[in-house]
């Protein structure tokens, strides 16, 4: 963090959003009109617009007491892609919109936008708009993210069907163990200001909360692959919860296996230190924004050549219900709140 | 306001908005995936897409105090689909997330979204997306508007061209002088709560700031005329500060006159009544939500026919600054904060 500090009255709200927004390239031709209108303009040439958006406000979804402020502006962005990822599309656009209070100096919302700009860099996604207004108390952020599709090729919840391959990208669990150490190190540090966390062992965790990806390389797989999921939608308030949107949607059930959830191996760690089950962590812990999708059996071939997909079980008829299988055998309803169930 | 109570914790997240969209009717071809998925899919089948948002605060943007609450719904939509039709397109879709405190009713909520509804009918565009979180303190409103507009028929700000007129559409500073009345009569009561306000003469200005509306028609002039404005932005910030903007951008001057600024007999009534210069309200006024724009002059025959525009001034060089010029025959030079300069 900067030691200067430089009031944000002394820009203006014009001149911040100059100031702020100046190092940023436009990076895709459907990028007609940017920031400095009433409007931006798109034009996706042919293809369909896919829009999604999302709130962020302090002390509800992020604590700025162990959220750097780059990581924050990052996740931000990473967030709304996923859910552009998550239609089977690739997203273009994004808008920002800031809520700020006087706490804020411009030399903290630099780094904020800093990690904007890291966002839209790796993803090849152009900030076109956004607002910044006072705020009387906390950081408000308001994400929409824009993309594009071929045609109809889009991916919805409510079309998995029977008989079909329920499939997560990477592991599950990590951003949960992420809160859950954080939460804990900063009970202690208020306690005890005067003990220094060290947290260089916890990195995977940690950063799987604070600075998520968005899973990019799972949409061109199927790109390359010319796999289309027959279902989709990102992880982002727990396995358990997300499945069952995909089964009531589609009018579904379905059986998953424990011993196929993928757990990296530096969660498992956290969780038994923890006392946590890692399983619960995997079904129930939110954030990872990995992609939960179902696919036609026939695809299994081309799955099996991406190692960060797993195929942990399978759509049923709606009667037989939404269940998992235990690795001892037993058989349980899957439950949004999964947690109480399996808590070790 | 109805009596009956009922907590938001007992619908749930997703409770809550499908409950709250239940009655949205789908209005647009263009509407193809709308609530209920990662995100919403678009097809504007070869049109370019036009995006803009909003970020509006309580206690920044609006005070709950005078403000119904079906009133701020409707407003918070009218106010980015101005934006759109600023672009010289049609607005098609808004995404609507908003951050409540416990506070908040369903039955509150059942008012804000029942002026979201009738907004959306209205202007026919379609409710497609959006969030609900819980908010620490304060009402959050993000709304994103998504519009249409034909290949390369937008409108921006830095188009104005030597010679072009200026016109606004409708009358300006009623909303400022609504304003002013309520944070008036809030004072009074929150002194003397027994006395009762009474706004039955000033609804035009009340109206004005609580319940603006967007100028569509404008829009549709344009279109039936085969009109196309050099540039066109909307009023939210007061006009001396818009035309600011769109002769900073279209690198160039103006000049206004103080006798043709569109100001109603209600708002004029009201500025003496307060003490203040109607001029100077007109001037700079904000959240009128008309349109300025800048035409060539061969456009001025098919103008007349539209008693809702008034041709307020030209544009010139640059060199020639940014000047109005009074009914007295003198000549100012317009600024963002006119106000000063024409205080009564």
């Amino acid at each position: 963090m900067s030691e200067q500090r430089t009031e944000v009255a002394t820009l203006g709200e014009f001149g911040l959003i100059d100031h702020l927004t100046k190092n940023f390239e436009i990076q895709n031709a459907s990028t007609i009109v940017t920031v400095g209108d009433d409007a931006a303009v798109i034009d996706h040439f042919g293809k369909q617009t896919v829009i999604t958006t999302d709130l962020l406000l302090e002390g509800v979804h992020f604590d700025l007491m162990y959220t750097p402020l780059k990581h924050l502006g990052y996740k931000s962005v990473v967030v709304n892609l996923s859910d552009v990822y998550a239609m089977n599309a690739i997203p273009t656009q994004i808008t920002v919109s800031i809520g700020i209070s006087n706490r804020f100096s411009v030399e903290a919302l630099n780094e904020f936008y800093e990690g904007i700009h890291f966002a839209c860099e790796k993803y090849g996604v152009d900030l076109i708009g956004g607002d910044t207004s006072a705020s009387h108390k906390g950081f408000v952020i308001s994400v929409t993210a824009i993309g594009e599709v071929a045609p109809d090729n889009f991916v919805k919840r409510s079309t998995a069907e029977k008989g079909d391959l329920i499939c997560v990208s990477g592991d599950l669990g990590g951003a949960f163990l992420g809160l859950t150490l954080l939460e804990r190190e900063k009970k202690i540090w208020l306690e005890h200001p005067n003990v220094q966390p060290d947290l260089e062992d916890e990195k995977y965790i940690t950063g799987r909360l604070l600075k998520p990806e968005a899973r990019k390389d799972i949409i061109a797989f199927f790109e390359q692959q010319q796999i289309k999921p027959t279902a989709m939608m990102d992880i982002s308030d727990g396995l358990s919860s997300e499945l069952l949107h995909i089964c009531k949607q589609s009018n579904t059930g379905c059986r998953i296996y424990e011993e196929k959830l993928p757990i990296a191996e530096d969660s498992r760690k956290a969780a038994f230190k923890f006392g946590l089950d890692p399983t619960a962590c995997a079904l129930s812990g939110g954030e990872d924004y990995e992609l939960l999708f179902t696919l036609k059996q026939e695809a299994y071939d081309k799955l099996v050549l991406n190692e960060e997909i797993s195929v942990i079980g399978y759509i049923t008829d709606a009667e037989e219900g939404t269940k998992i299988i235990t690795k001892g055998g037993n058989t349980f309803d899957i439950t949004a709140q999964g947690w109480t169930a399996f808590k070790a």
